[in-house]
């Protein structure tokens, strides 16, 4: 089965040598643009494993046919979840743009980021975001980046729907890592707000990257889609273009952004930044937060719970303040010659900046220890959980843990308690895979 | 507690005389406007007694202001479900406008319309809809009228909004009532479906009457709302900007609807018409639609369930054949000629357009037996039902309950006991009123 | 030979009732829609003598034909001027929409404007720009009106680009009577000047009468066309909307707005407007606006010539000057709670309201003596001018007077003697009639 | 005396790097940067030789200054000729953008462009002009390349703005060199056809490099402006983004273009590319059209004057030939898959590709002999013209000319000859420098 999608936006206009990049499909670039459409392809899909996705459409293929008025994409098999009555959304159209254009351009441009000193880095995110038209010129603070689990129950499914909606009506825009759960609730609640605030150019900006991008398949209402080239510019890109975070119930994915997020806050240079930050749920979820307060205080200490506020079923309380702050934000970003769109001023240090390659060695040889400095172990703990998200849920931490067994984690025996203590309430609430599945925990802990 | 409005949409552009129209407070004209612009304001009502509604405000009041750029609205004691933290929701406010420009073309143009005939008042239904942009050249046919109760229960509700979640999925518009329940469900899932599709200027027509709007309050997801004149001038409305029709389960309004339909569809000049009609709801409805189908049948007779289908439990099936007869519905509108965005065609005889007044002596008066043609049946059996909906909800209606008891209906034996059947299981089912009341019928019914 | 013109504009969205009221061929609505549309196809025409237009296009048609996407119209044998490549030029095109529109409207709704009073026929004027859009609102002052004449020279003509351009340079909207000349120079310039600001949406506002329409020609670049239905109600029309008035050298047009807008500043209740007045014209036009000086002074004293400027060859210092002026007029607008884009406050007395007709009689009758208050001598005046300008160029006018002979003027010698001093110099000059013409004068001075 | 612009368009959105990139005042690209600049701003100018303008503004200097909603430019002494009232114009304030956007381009991605494949060139060159958002898609072809003298006489002047209006009445759009004379004359013109025909996006597309930028100002009413690093980039850009060229009176680079288009249509694989070319003046011009014809008759031989026509005198007809020819390269373009916004398939051969640069050595040694294929012949003519123009008008040819003297050319004699009219008759009709001062050639002719 062949479906012709017509050319509309980046693919107007490509270039004879940016089609060849494309269409050598022996190369990994090949494999990368055909596995990043198939994802977004697959929306709705009832598996979070990549393996087991990409493993389901092998006889999936992706091509591109010059005509005079663009190039046009060519599927063939593609997964049906994407069509209605045999037509692609047209949400999901723009999504294979998104990706063809982020790929284009981290092969075009940014081919030898790995020895990239931290300026060129940082000027890397901006020059993507910036690419994808993602950063709005002329606009007050009021992006609000949502993180949360991608396995919650309904419960909190229809909270988070809530909070959206609460920040739809007041005029507030949502980026999420662009999943199902609390990815995609927020963005559905603020749909309905932002209609009945007849918000003119309502923004639903969707932050992924290649290896989580199956596991996670953005959902329709993103309309501004962007694929960082890994998790650490994924973060980057969310911290710089909050301007308020709100963090819903989540598993390992969750606890991974809050310990990064912690970690940049806790530097000193970053004292005086305006960035609110709120944790919340429902009332059942209460015990949730508390686990994870308990974690970070016993190991960031209690400067890094001021670093946060937790509000307890009040969707309308948390739009409140989030929306009050926007003023401190505005105002602190002008005091400073910063742009709204982009938080230059972030200092955010190497050790969060370097992408962490989770395979068997590097998740063992962690430093997971009490005795360093803050900072230092909310990157090493930050790392541990990207490597257990990564041995859930994509595809190269699937393969790995299949050929290698479980990733090993060893440290202090106290903070390892702790973690071990975390990570079983996770299991318990299943916040680890989607439900329906039983967990086989990809990690053990050694202490 | 006083709000001041800034000048947007029509108030930017009226004149001194019409500022005056609208501000001689003693005149019925201001009775209207202020009630009119209070039921706006109510938006998320919980009762649907217009005149409990109106007795609650009684310190309500709407004034306008004379400004350099325009006509302020200064709001004393409005009701606060209107506002977010003090600021009026956007959607309301244009309603608001909808209010003022409506009632301005009804005294200004249309007020010798008593005595109009079949033609003037089919141009005044039209010139209405252009005045307040609601018909929209270009554009192939896509506008879906939905009917159906304002009280129906949580899972009737889900399936509407499921159903609109379909039809937008597929590029169609909603038109409702703009009410509550059936009304509100369709609009919301629509909004998820074209935000999807990236629909740049979705649709949600509301159409109104002053009688009815305090009961059911417009929805601010209604970006197109029209306070037609009478009942009567408002299902005109209805059934020439439809390109589709689908009745979802309700009470009284909706089988007066469902009757005024079937009665002009039964005349033999709208033999051809294409005018798709669907009846649906989930399984757990269907009983509600084995009895309307068997009282059209016993009253009508099978040449009018000739005129609908009914599909239970299929919201994309439903989405689907109406999508697929748009262009059936282009087909005859281009061969006659005639616009697509309003059915000029369709023929309406004076006995369902003449204004009925349901009080006590013409109720008492309806011709209800069997034995007239089928037309003029359907043409009574509406009047009787709009009747019992003017009882249930509208001001004037409870009030005369209140003076003279309850609406007296006769006739044959026969239909009478048939009417009686439908009305009981509506009120058994909670149909004829928001949950949380007991219904005291409004009306009996001789023998 | 037939043409047809796709429905766009106003034709879209034509009920059937209106459709009926512009194709009743044999009645004077019809006739009046007609000439005007063919006033409006004979864009460029090398007369300015209505008569002989009407005459050369007898057997020129224009009906309507009723589609499924609106009203094409269908024009026989029309002028060849208005297309390119067989294809009619857009702006002529929206042209004829505004005839059809205006012309529904003064039919529809003022039809009974004869016996209206000062309040209404403020109204209607105020109504029919509204109806018309050509009332911006959130926009500051910036609308110039340029007066003067269709037949002036070569260096005359380029002056009045020269000043449009400068005017477009500084973000300022023209307004004239959009024929040729004077009223076609400006509009050309400041599309220029608008062009290299990028200013997004110019507005080459367009008022005229359908007893001169013919006469002078809408140019095309006139994208907002208002037929008023009479010199008065176009007079009234333009100072209500103009935020400064320049005038360029002209005939008796010209003398007729020049002695309307001193009549109504003059009066006291105008003292405090802000409405900034500027002559110009080349320094070889040096001596005509001496003329004009000296007859003002003579006949309205030194007071109304405080009313405007004279500024001779320097259009960049006519655009400063009226581009500076904008901040008093908004400031003015502002402290009496008047719109920017319509001026309620201006003051305007019947006798420049009520509709003066340009008969023999009439005409002998004017009160033209010099021991009358300033006020209605301008009055009076005004109407001398206007019967001359009928006699001149106007159909009506020129037939009355191939009928019964030229117009008797008769009056205070002196008064007499400076008007037919000022005539002749506009006979010298060229300025009565297109030139290529001998000029045979349409009037006789009785002292 | 400092000013300062706001940002809008690239600034908005640059990165820190991108700051410094043009920051550092010492660097060559600065340098580029500033004159650019100072190029731009200088629009009217009495002067086309680029060292008298640099000389001139020796005090201008431009920075970047950082702010919340962007970077600023803040200008030190700029011409006065860029302001109206001390306001820039937004057309000179875009074309500053314009430059910086370019300039950034150039630097940050074509650094190593000299060593460039063909294949590489024609992306780079496509690539700048979809960077400049200057492809535009889903458009029929309507192009129409402009070339012609920036001295040419009044009528010339004239005769070039009624071909541009009768252009803009066809709906098509202007691309020129973008300095005064014949590259301004046909955007005037089209303005007012554009605007009569309500033409939404009219496109003034001006192609110009930095080395003529100084002497040939772009002229506010371009809206798209691109700088292409050198002449054979943007003669290639010329005839990629053409669907028809047309040649008006000019002197050695409009000779120079007219050899480069010539020698592109003689290669056999663009026999079939439909690219109409139209050689036009007013009748006064005749005398020019014979020389042209004749010397290219002479060196290219009648197969060079099949490629075009010539037309005398006659703006409609050249404009309505262009229109109709629009049909064929839309057929052209389909059936050989090839976008309509960017001749893919015409073939450019690398002699017409890399750069020449004009220096005394290359000048001499070019081959200029008749016994060579005619495709070279007219890429050797192409360079002597070239550097003739550098001569004229280029700051670094005329700083070389200042010190070395002026430029040998030989070759056969009878070629020699030819070209020696030639340029003497570009010299007699004041073609080759702007009128006002006496012309000294650049160059001398050994035979």
């Amino acid at each position: 089965m062949k479906i012709q999608l017509n050319p509309t936006g980046v693919l107007n206009l490509l270039s004879q040598l940016e089609v060849d990049l494309l269409e050598q499909s022996t190369t990994d670039r090949y494999r990368l643009f055909r596995n990043c459409a198939l994802a977004v392809l697959n929306v709705g899909s009832h598996t979070d494993s990549s393996a087991e996705i990409y493993d389901s459409y092998k006889d999936f293929n992706i091509s591109l046919v010059v005509r005079e008025r663009g190039i046009k994409i060519e599927l063939a098999n593609p997964p049906q979840t994407a069509f209605v009555d045999g037509e692609i959304i047209r949400g999901i159209h723009e999504h294979i743009f998104s990706v063809i254009r982020d790929i284009l351009f981290i092969c075009q441009r940014h081919h030898t980021m790995h020895e990239a000193d931290p300026r060129t880095i940082t000027h890397m995110v901006f020059d993507m975001l910036r690419n994808a038209n993602a950063l709005e010129v002329n606009t007050d603070p009021n992006m609000v980046v949502c993180w949360g689990g991608h396995s919650i129950n309904e419960v909190e499914y229809h909270y988070t729907k809530e909070v959206g909606y609460q920040l739809g009506l007041r005029g507030l825009n949502i980026c999420t890592g662009c999943g199902p759960g609390a990815m995609k609730g927020p963005m559905k609640g603020a749909t309905i707000g932002h209609a009945k605030q007849r918000f003119a150019k309502p923004r639903y900006l969707g932050l992924t990257e290649p290896s989580i991008i199956a596991a996670e398949p953005p959902n329709p209402i993103v309309n501004e889609l962007v694929i960082l080239p890994d998790i650490e510019k994924r973060l980057e890109a969310f911290v710089r273009v909050a301007h308020a975070i709100i963090i819903f119930p989540g598993g390992a994915g969750t606890a991974e952004e809050l310990l990064y997020l912690l970690g940049i806050l806790l530097h000193p240079d970053n004292d005086k930044q305006q960035l609110p930050v709120i944790l919340t749920g429902p009332k059942e979820s209460r015990a949730y937060f508390d686990e994870i307060v308990t974690f970070v205080g016993d190991t960031l200490g209690p400067e890094a719970l001021e670093k946060f506020e937790v509000i307890i079923d009040d969707p309308a309380l948390v739009a409140r303040k989030i929306k009050q702050s926007m003023q401190d934000v505005r105002d602190y970003r002008r005091q400073h010659g910063d742009a709204y769109y982009f938080n230059w001023t972030l200092r955010i240090d190497p050790e969060f900046q370097a992408p962490f390659v989770p395979n068997h060695d590097n998740m063992a040889a962690l430093n997971l220890h009490l005795d360093q400095p803050k900072q230092l172990l909310a990157a090493n703990l930050r790392r541990a959980f990207s490597g257990i998200v990564a041995g859930n849920v994509k595809d190269e931490g699937i393969r790995a843990i299949g050929q290698h067994g479980v990733f090993e984690l060893c440290g202090d025996p106290e903070l390892m308690g702790k973690m071990d203590a975390l990570l079983s309430a996770f299991v318990t609430q299943g916040r680890m895979k989607l439900p329906g599945t039983a967990y086989i925990p990809c990690y053990t802990i050694q202490t």
